[in-house]
């Protein structure tokens, strides 16, 4: 029995409207969104756990490093379950490391602290969970990016409109940080 | 450049004990716990994400039916990552569901919905997220188990002793319902 629903963010959903309701969805048939390469999959966000957390997934193709950002009230988990995807991140005290995560490897990005990502395979996925004190932001992808009914990554990059820069971020608590150099290694490509 | 801490649960961990550090895992890397023929693998925990959210994993071989059961106060996550797992819920007016999940399926269990699965291959994993506004329940396994060094599943399962069963339960947010019964399809067996 598969039933869908209406929403505050789509017309149809997996997702139930109403909170305390159990469901299921079956692999990529959550709330999907365009982002530059990558397509976005949300299972579940805010409203189904009180806000306490979410549950998403990025996949995406090989590519360029993501541009280093933070955010200021949000920890965020970086759990790998197909493809290499190379993490960037960046303690409080300034230390940055990176690593090489594959199936099953895991990271934690606490807030505030500075991080990035490369996808180094095609069709890389990686499941994230993102949550703090303040919230969840799953729904920033697609405020930046673009909701999409399709299963797959976007045949070209979506590129958002630049004036979107200036408000979208910072509403999801994600801050860019344009002057942002990785030392290690492998940051310099 | 791998980093082990002593922390208040393990001697040896890759999780930091103090929060506001990035860290990394390898797979199966985590704190682990054997209960009954389990391996849970905890990779983050309530001290680094503000109490807001954990993560973990749930290894098994192909089983029974575990115990119904509830959280009052924790939202539970269930993501397939290898095997096939068959997740059995009832929503609070009491209709029941069964699914059954291979890898990429995802399952949501709002707080007081009884629920249990069986897994249905041999080494199943599931990815775990359960928290809720009154905090995180990750160390529930090991202290009803036992906090184990091994990698792999008990050679025989690991049987909590009786009393344990009068205590931790109730102090991790979990609440076992002997009498449930399940009318699905599957849920006989």
């Amino acid at each position: 029995m598969t039933i869908e629903y209406a929403t505050p963010y789509r017309s149809r959903s997996f997702i139930p409207p109403e909170p305390g309701k159990p469901y299921f969805v079956e692999k990529g048939l959550g709330d999907r969104a365009h982002l530059f390469g990558d397509l976005v999959t949300v299972y579940a966000g805010g409203e189904q756990t009180e806000n306490t957390f979410n549950f998403f997934t990025v996949e995406g193709p090989k590519g360029n490093l993501i541009p280093a950002h933070s955010h200021p009230d949000t920890h965020e988990v970086f759990y790998v379950a197909q493809g290499a995807v190379r993490l960037f991140v960046e303690d409080l005290a300034g230390e940055q490391q990176e690593r090489l995560l594959t199936p099953g490897d895991f990271g934690f990005v606490p807030k505030n602290c500075p991080h990035s990502y490369r996808m180094e395979r095609h069709h890389s996925l990686v499941v994230g969970v993102a949550a703090g004190p303040g919230g969840t932001f799953e729904r920033f992808f697609e405020t930046l990016g673009t909701p999409t009914d399709e299963l797959v990554l976007p045949a070209r990059p979506f590129v958002p409109a630049p004036e979107k820069f200036a408000t979208v971020p910072q509403q999801y608590d994600v801050r860019f940080l344009p002057d942002h150099q990785w030392r290690t290694g492998d940051g310099q490509s």
